[in-house]
């Protein structure tokens, strides 16, 4: 077994990027980190199969919301693991999420953030092997 | 007990507006009929308490689109249940579809479309008594 | 295949019987009525592998409630699929409902509890044969 | 919408099978018939996309068992959704089933194999539009 | 992100208590102790809204069980999460137990009870921010 | 409480081997080892009351694949927890697979190991106390 699951991380903020990088290292994750939800559609729309997760923060930088970052995931690939992370917005998920995705309303621990990244890629649907 | 569950259905199409209705109806259901979104969404504005359930095709006469009515419902009632329709815009689904929603491809089964209005009706959280 | 799946129904009202044993029997059930908890819980222990669920009020003529009957069916069938009906009540079951249960608020159509009934008894785990 | 769903049948009693026909035309659906195991798993290679359910006795004539027949589907559609009817097996499915399928045990109800076949179709994952 | 989710543990055995600390440290949660069911209900009732989720054990000191503590629980908040941990009353807990709880069976692992703190948490109804 | 929870890990592989055994100690597991499928099918046999789960790889040594010891699992107890691990494999495990397990494709992270069990543990039908 080689390589290790890459989780695409959207956050604009500092110290919440340090929490949840912390977080998905212990659960043996690696991140690649989007500061905007632009470049995380760029990074999506490249090279999408090598990410395996997208937890994106609602508001962030840029004219693109977490909600829209998350639609673009599922439209490259409809299976594609998601988790919210939100202070103020969660009450949008039941209108703005997409099926299937888990939002954690700050604050949260870090093993919910680990047990929901987690859970997401172990239901999702399989893959033929390419 | 008295009073029967209205179900709000948005359909442009008078054949499948009457297929929809005579599941529903065979089910013990009463249905309002919206034949444009933005009809949809004004009932849902006006008196959303009156139904229990949206049952929307995605393409619709007027603007908004079936996805467009199921965020609106939603936004007014975060546990609102859910279910589309749709001949071609099955695979929009997970990326354009709320939460715990379920999605009809056509042709289905009128037996289909009772079970997955009652099984969302019956997995609703339960609010206060009022 | 002979014999037919029997409902055990807790159920004082009338009207309410009748629409539960109409809507069971255009489902296929048959349905053994008990007017008290305490002919319910009887009936439940003197021969339980005769009923395949229980769809019970939770206001009852007599001391038991529909909340104290599921609980008793439960003890003696860890898995047995209960169905609670009330107006009044529902927002108790969180509280004083057994897991694995569907709660229906008044109105309810026939085809939620058709559904309701049919989806906890797919969804039971098997037993071995005895 | 045209057409009309087909649940693929396998089943070598006449009497079994008229009792699966009967409970899935009263919900809208329409059946192709395989009295063996054999039968089914060739309907299946020739056309599976005519198919959108596939409801399996476990006793067949010939050499093949349900278990056997629901392998084949999944073979050819990871997603093919299965229910199987039993008298005497079904504390085999534990065992010998595949994941994401029903087990009806003899006798059951019609609106038990309704359920079962719509709440497996309702929530099978989408494929892309070909 | 300031603040960490506190779990209120109703526990009266030292050694467990330890055991159930270090383990929700470990996920980055706090905790809160009751050694009687009493205390935790009277901590329940003062303030719930700064409780995450009741973790209990079955046996406590008192005359309050764990089961009299969640039903307490779910009547303040239906929706709160519920787990329970027992040695010998595992068998009760499909009757005695609430709806979407989860109950450990001594002995557990830690993983155990942070996967199933967590995955209550993450799906829980969202509540509308206050 | 004393004891921990043993897990039944089938594997051929040194590498893989460590790699398993770190991720369920972190999470407060105990392993116990087969190197090949005859080895865990002969220990679940003799004592399969004192596994918990069984992590298997799908190709082993010997003429046993971890599709077969999952079912040897299931015929000795329907309920038992199962894992797959898989490189190469994941598209059969819709048509070979156990109902209710979870397949990991290489390569997972430990969490994602460790979830995966803790969450078959924790949904696992309780057992009476014997």
């Amino acid at each position: 077994m080689q390589g290790v699951p890459v989780i695409l991380v959207a956050e604009d903020d500092q110290l919440m990027h340090n929490i949840v990088e912390d977080a998905l290292a212990e659960g043996g994750f690696e991140i690649a980190l989007a500061t905007t939800g632009e470049e995380a559609v760029t990074l999506l729309k490249s090279n999408h199969s090598e990410y395996r997760a997208l937890v994106t923060d609602i508001h962030l930088a840029g004219k693109l919301s977490g909600w829209d970052v998350a639609r673009a995931a599922r439209e490259i690939d409809p299976a594609f693991p998601v988790v919210y992370m939100t202070g103020a917005a969660a009450d949008e998920w039941a209108s703005q999420g997409v099926p299937n995705s888990i939002l954690l309303a700050k604050p949260f621990a870090p093993a919910q953030l680990v047990t929901a990244v987690a859970s997401l890629m172990n239901a999702a649907p399989l893959k033929p092997t390419e």
